[in-house]
């Protein structure tokens, strides 16, 4: 059996539940769950925001473990192997997608919370390819958000080519953007936090930042006017976004890893003018996910985490709920 | 004296107007004038729709003719070369963008009819930098339109590196729409037509497109879905965006050429769900203009053009303003 914390329906509280280890695919590893971070999409699944959830629901797919059992074809990872596994647990691996290495714009991707249950529990499966070896010198604590906020703002930067010497700036210091921060830093840009916290700007420093701008203040956008290569927006409510758009550079990306609920006006004289782009992107590739977290590991790049044990996983859902994480909360579930 | 065509005030007509000729500066070039192309962007600024226009207004943007006079530092043309002029008759030619070979984002670029006057004249005057030879092979009655018709969607295929392997849908089969069918068949690429107008729909056909899709039928966009690597906007009307951006492949891009008046709204979730891009690109660079000309007079390709005299001109307003041009009309100025 595998023990695992569940909802048993739409926003409810998470409980123990237990289910019927699946006999192992040909091409699957199972991994025994030491951590896993906890994401707001996790929580979007546990309240059927998106419509896609079924109950019981197990919720979890920042995961972090040693392989325990791996299918007959599996190459790719051995027993005792300490790997992490993120929001996909499989890709049909046949499409051009796949076969380009871009398994994440896979259609017939698997999420690993949705149709099966993920990594909130000891064990969990998933295909080998969706399977990343963790290096050493990243730690199985902290390993566990780079799987998906991690690899959500560090793919942007491999996606669209991002130079040391671009200006980047990033919208909202929080679980994605603490990160986001840290791999800017790293690769050699010149970084911008906009947040409209007066304690987050001083910890955006301290991440990477070397300007801060007041995000709800008029003038800080009007004096960025037309200084940012790039934007990444990790939030997901309405700003000003012709504001924002003004402070890009001709050929400016303004770029969406944040779901924003409400759509987004834009005027099409304005993209024109300087040339500017807008877009949008889902988590990464495990190419791209393995080179992510060598250069993690290089730089010294980690999530800033709060760990739970196990019996506390729901107050760190009322904890991310409420706004309150600082940054990232991972679940301990190794005994 | 400069004999031009000029309206004396917004929305009027084109009148005779003689105007001092201006001296000429160091680093300029004076071109006598045979042909000049008849551009919407001619009608915004002759109707004053953004503002920028001062009276008497010379319009015409889209020149070619020949150099009789140059600038003491001028080395880049000679008395007596065949030449054209797109929207910018300058740069500031020191920044990062001219710098770079991007002359057409420099911020301090001049428009050819703002603030000074235009094409439709005997002659008219432009920084040697934003002139360009034509090829041989290149009528003069042809050239004129692909100065900023031609340019706006041939910049597309340079900036975003469109490949002869991409499938490339065109919105809008009209002024800038039939050049741009012509220029992605010679690319290599897999062209398709958007268009309501069944005429239209078999013109696309002979201008390179291989499919041709009713853009009025909603089954039209839900069997394109996912198929297109980049879609080129030209129409400056609001449409189902959402439907577009569903025809996109994931990466795809919807671009825009045409300035669409009302905002146009985008789901996020749909941008980050394929990791599609929305943009939008101004003319192109004296460079790419250079080697799009080189490229239209390899692959005979021009604008289909309609030749006014010049006491005709304003017959080809009216014609153009009815959406009965097919496609660009040319005004003859040489006597």
């Amino acid at each position: 059996m595998i023990k695992a914390l569940a909802a048993l329906e739409p926003k409810s509280a998470l409980v123990e539940f237990e289910f019927e280890r699946p006999e192992l695919g040909k091409d699957d590893v199972e991994i025994e769950v030491s951590h896993c971070g906890l994401c707001h999409s996790d929580m979007s699944m546990i309240n059927n925001e998106w419509g896609a959830s079924s109950y019981p629901l197990v919720p979890g797919h920042e995961v972090v473990g040693k392989v325990v059992a791996i299918g007959a074809n599996v190459n790719k990872h051995s027993i005792g192997d300490r790997v992490g596994l993120g929001w996909h647990a499989g890709y049909c691996d046949t499409c051009q997608y796949c076969d380009t290495g871009e398994h994440n714009l896979c259609a017939q991707s698997q999420a690993t919370i949705i149709g099966r249950h993920g990594g909130f529990a000891s064990h969990v499966q998933a295909s080998q390819n969706a399977v990343v070896a963790l290096p050493e010198g990243l730690s199985s604590e902290d390993a566990g958000p780079l799987f998906c906020g991690g690899i959500t703002v560090y793919n942007p930067l491999v996606q669209y080519d991002i130079k040391p010497t671009d200006r980047v700036a990033v919208i909202g210091i929080g679980g994605l953007g603490h990160i986001a921060l840290q791999f800017l830093a790293a690769w050699g840009c010149e970084v911008t936090a906009f947040t409209s916290s007066e304690s987050k700007a001083e910890e955006a420093k301290t991440l990477g930042a070397s300007h801060v701008l007041d995000s709800t203040n008029p003038d800080a956008l009007k004096a960025a006017r037309g200084r940012f290569d790039m934007i990444l927006c990790t939030v997901n409510v309405s700003l000003n976004w012709a504001g924002y758009l003004s402070t890009l550079a001709p050929k400016g990306r303004l770029h969406f890893v944040g779901v924003v609920v409400d759509p987004v006006a834009i005027s099409v004289n304005q993209l024109i003018g300087n040339q500017l782009q807008i877009s949008g992107s889902p988590v990464g590739s495990p190419a791209v996910i393995d080179e992510m977290l060598q250069f993690a590991a290089r730089h010294n790049i980690k999530p800033q985490v709060e760990v739970f044990k196990k019996h506390q996983a729901n107050e760190a859902i009322e904890k991310l709920e409420s706004g309150k994480m600082r940054y990232r909360a991972v679940i301990e579930f190794s005994q």
